[in-house]
């Protein structure tokens, strides 16, 4: 390896050690493993911009073993983003732009958010997958506008997490040619050498895959690692895998080669070895201009980004709606007859009134949307068919067709939705994917994932309590719905009929700042009368569906399916009794409200209060107080028709009536 | 096949597509793809009982395509275990021993649950986990006493679903020679046929890991299926994965080879069709002598057993004590120096009072009681380090070394969690296994799988709040202390001390009949002084911590490292209010106690009450009412250092005694 380019390497490495050591926390190893491959790949393939994230046609990079984060810093900073260097010294402390972990939002250029691993190879998929998706639907003969690669940096951890099979068995099959991934392999991991835990033969793995691998690469020689690039590059019918042999801890004398330099400071005195040992003579935090001007990716980023500027004015004056459409979609505007379309579908709705379950509901609306956005990209995890995510205009994405807006996602619910963040991410489509909502927990760190970067991913779950029936306790879901509102800063919508399951879903479509969980019944339901104000009061997530003349002796709290029994048991006790009925598909929302809104549907003074939702009862305890009762179900189901576990499991009119007449 | 077999193989076909159209509701296709391959694999392999579904070197089964629960309900009605043919009539329906999915503990014979896809591979690789370590650690010389193979079904979803990955590659690495898996290549699944979103070389992938891999067996030959099994059992050193082709819905002349089988009844008229196809000829749930005869392995499973139980006796009578010990892991008891053991190392505490994070106080008591228990085998997600899972005395299980008690899992959290329940599930050992509490998320429904068959694996989850600092919000729990109590039948700890931590870990070793979670902090926390009585208490899940002098003004309730916040703020607050401090370690254990000790704990006059836990709030509705005030956190956290983020988050001593101020 060339000495000028150890040396621009090894200020990664200065500067990742020394930032783990001013913090005292951190991991300095990866970083200083991988800065050769950095080197190489950021100073002579990498087409970016630094001073435009935003450029549309730039390449993804992904640290999917984000605790190695010092790398990626160490790259926005030298290459000219703006990172300076005291955000650098500000490594892992409060209200720096450098947190722990690479986090969407923080530091510019942070493509997503990393550390659980596993998930940013998956993002990696998700953003190549929107890539090939965006080439297939807007470039033109002779107007090649969509053209970047998807790079993702891994490591061992990442090729232990199921999700890395998921999303790399899916990424074979789709043959994403542009996403090129380098596999760390440092035979490291903290429990200590990995050959006791693992053992795959991983190149033998990805070719299993359909993915070109490339073996044997030494991470520590710039000429190999170029060549594997340029065989990547050059393949554009698969994904492929760089596999380098790397040391962790590249340059540190006495704990390279070690887990001892995973995830801890090395120490001023194994520092002061490892700048020996490396020939970096410069104080910690020092960059000397000739370093910065070997990384200086500004010059270089504008012009490219210029010359692809010009490229786009070309199709534009060739394709002038497409252009229009390409940047309206990039932008994540929605289009001008949004708004009027999506009430017309749900005025149809009210009009209709038809007693769909509400999973049929939202297949109906989701046939109705896709035809006014044509960057939604439907998809399920191998329950099309259940789901209702398939409409019948849909096409399904693949090698032979990227121009589809449908994803076969395969039995990988993990994989899915954490795909859907990487295309949210990378731009130009609203992704939505089903399953069944007990799935929801083989995906849930990924659910947390999209909250936490504030990206508007629609999560779609169908068949959602024992409602489901025969295929029992495995299937049926009892806290899932519960456990899905305490996500932060998440959506979870669980509507009670065809009217509001269109409300949540125009909500989740415009939510494009965080995402929302959209949750429908197997069985079907009765359709309701709205009025004007109640039909904008379902987007507040609670409202008075029913009310009682008068004030209410009680307020009955009813989501979903149980909004039905709601109104059974108010007409029940109609004469005897003052009874309002709150329809609540969205408690987050509902929180959101201003004061005086929450106060005006949940009079404080009115204290006798009644929760009904085929779930765990504890969650409302928010809403009913101490003295409230909750009908639900705190057990685990049964497999038996549906009916009859109703029934069993005393979520009925009946018990409501009787819920009521204990409070009031 | 010779037409003997076929016509045995005919009798699951006929019962399944039966049943499946009674109940008008299940999964016809994979049973009838799959039965020629049960038939082979348990007429001329399966080593069991029917007549004692606990013999403890039985060979263990595993659908791990738990949706075509018809084939097990089949296979364990025909070879003459209690399951009479009124329960295969009851196929899906209340009550039945025959649910849509095989749950553990309905059907005798049914050896898990299975059902959510991958799961059921990932217990048949604990379980032969489990048989290794039993055969390391007590077979002698002339002594093979356990010696049993784990055969498992599984499908194409199985094989998509990450958890496989983990599972398998564990597998491979660990050479479990004993498992012996069977592929129902059929290449369907609910969307279609797979090669839209599945092209995976799954041979390929299987040699990867270290698998033995067989491949293209005609799954509807009996004598390629046999060879293939006779080639799986010669090898000891590799877990072995036949490969079969077959086609679903075998015997249908419509259906077969489509996925219109896969999930739906296939009608009266496919019915007839099939019959005639196959040349059988009885009304349904009409099983000839001759096949039953054929079938019936209640004589030979006697023998079997009966010959096993010759030789465990001189085994005895060569290694009395072994026997003994043997005897004792295989009922689940604990050793008789337990009770006493445990209350010496709760005192040991209670003297010294030590101020230990309580991971460290968790690492210590695993020490501790390992000592005491031989069964305890314990593991962490390669996170032994941080997790404090491996005690100084514990010995890596490995293929060289089998009869270790400690699994270095890998970075595999879900693999890790399913694989403890199959090694629960198998029996003689109790397993823990540790990850970060954020973590808790990839396996969750793992744990709920747990709950739901009622069996006592111990989770472990250190990091346990933002109290972990810099890492960030990636990996700093919110929601998931709340999420996790929600599960019905789990028990989840946060204990606040050392002295709770080791009652949390007796409890959870006691509870064999349900599993518990234990949340442990990153950083130290001071040990309080207990009473015997409250000693007594903390296993009543909430308990008086720090009374005050007549009724109190108001009650605090904390758990874990608030609880110190709790008990400053009492202070703080002396001479000004009466303030009780309730610590609630395990609120599910309070939530069970009888009413007079929950109105002891939180008497219902006192209204005026505080909760503080650094995680979402609105879970302690239920203990503070509308009026209570609760101090946590219902955002995502920060990278910084901890002490900074309880400030930055309104989670001190302050915050506490301005909220007592509030609601008294």
């Amino acid at each position: 390896m060339s000495n000028n380019r150890r040396h621009l390497a090894n200020a990664v490495r200065a500067l990742s050690m020394d930032a783990v050591q001013k913090a005292n926390s951190g991991h300095p190893g990866a970083p200083m493993g991988m800065a050769d491959i950095a080197e190489v790949l950021w100073n002579d393939y990498m087409k970016h911009n630094p001073a435009n994230t935003k450029w549309a046609d730039r390449d993804r990079f992904i640290l999917s073993n984000g605790h190695g984060s010092m790398l990626i810093y160490s790259l926005l900073h030298l290459t000219g983003y703006d990172l300076p260097m005291d955000e650098i010294k500000q490594f892992r402390q409060l209200h720096s732009r450098t947190p722990g972990h690479p986090e969407y939002g923080y530091a510019p250029g942070v493509e997503t958010t990393t550390g659980p691993l596993g998930q940013g190879i998956t993002n990696g998929v998700g953003m190549a997958i929107a890539e090939a998706m965006l080439a297939g639907q807007f470039n033109r003969p002779g107007h090649t506008i969509v053209d970047h690669n998807t790079y993702v940096f891994l490591g061992d951890g990442c090729m232990m997490e199921g999700i890395s099979h998921e999303a790399c068995s899916l990424a074979g099959t789709l043959g994403l040619g542009k996403l090129i991934a380098f596999y760390d392999d440092n035979g490291i991991s903290i429990d200590g050498h990995v050959e006791g835990w693992f053992t795959d033969d991983t190149p033998a793995r990805f070719e299993a895959y359909g993915w070109q691998v490339i073996r044997n690469v030494n991470g520590h020689d710039a000429d190999e690692i170029k060549a594997a690039i340029e065989t990547a590059r050059a393949n554009s019918d698969q994904p492929t895998m760089i596999c380098c042999k790397t040391i962790i801890g590249f340059g540190s004398p006495n704990m390279a080669g070690s887990h001892d330099c995973h995830g801890a400071a090395l120490g001023h005195e194994e520092i002061a070895l490892v700048r020996k040992e490396l020939g970096w003579e410069y104080e910690p935090f020092v960059i000397p201009e000739d370093v910065y001007a070997g990384w200086d990716a500004k010059a270089k980023g504008a012009a490219a980004e210029s010359d692809w500027n010009a490229r786009f004015e070309a199709y534009r004056a060739e394709h002038p709606e497409l252009a229009a459409e390409f940047e309206r979609r990039q932008a994540a505007e929605l289009p001008a007859n949004w708004a009027e379309g999506a009430k017309a579908w749900i005025d149809k709705l009210r009009a209709d009134k038809p007693g769909w379950a509400t999973r049929v509901a939202s297949g109906k609306t989701i046939g109705a949307f896709a035809a006014l956005l044509p960057e939604l990209v439907g998809g399920s995890a191998d329950l099309a068919p259940s789901n209702n995510t398939k409409w019948p205009e849909a096409v399904a994405f693949s090698k032979e067709n990227p121009s589809g807006n449908y994803m076969h996602y395969g039995v990988r619910e993990f994989g899915m939705s954490h795909a859907m963040n990487g295309m949210v991410l990378h731009g130009g489509v609203i992704p939505f994917g089903g399953t069944f909502l007990m799935f929801s927990e083989y995906a849930r760190n990924a659910l947390r994932m999209s909250a936490l970067m504030k990206i508007g991913t629609i999560f779609v779950y169908t068949h959602d309590s024992i409602g489901l029936g025969e295929d029992g306790p495995t299937h049926q879901p009892v806290e899932q719905i519960a456990t899905l509102r305490m996500i932060p800063r998440m959506n979870t919508w669980r509507p009670c009929d065809a009217v509001e399951s269109a409300v949540a879903w125009k909500v989740a479509i415009e939510r494009r700042d965080s995402p929302s969980t959209l949750i429908f019944t197997r069985q079907g339901l009765p359709c309701n009368d709205y009025t004007d104000s109640q039909i904008a009061d379902i987007e507040r997530g609670g409202y008075v569906l029913s009310d009682c003349a008068g004030t209410p002796d009680v307020i009955i709290i009813a989501t979903g399916s149980e909004v039905q029994l709601a109104l059974a048991a108010q007409k029940a006790l109609a004469g005897q009794k003052n009874v309002r009925v709150v329809s609540m598909p969205c408690t987050e929302r509902f929180d959101a409200q201003d004061a005086a809104y929450k106060e005006a549907v949940l009079p404080s003074s009115v204290t006798a209060r009644v929760a009904v939702e085929a779930g765990v009862t504890g969650f409302w305890a928010k809403y009913v107080g101490l003295n409230g009762k909750v009908i639900g179900i705190d057990t685990f189901g049964e497999s038996a028709p549906a009916d009859q576990l109703f029934k069993l499991f005393g979520i009925t009119t009946e018990a409501v009536v009787a819920a009521v007449n204990e409070v009031a």
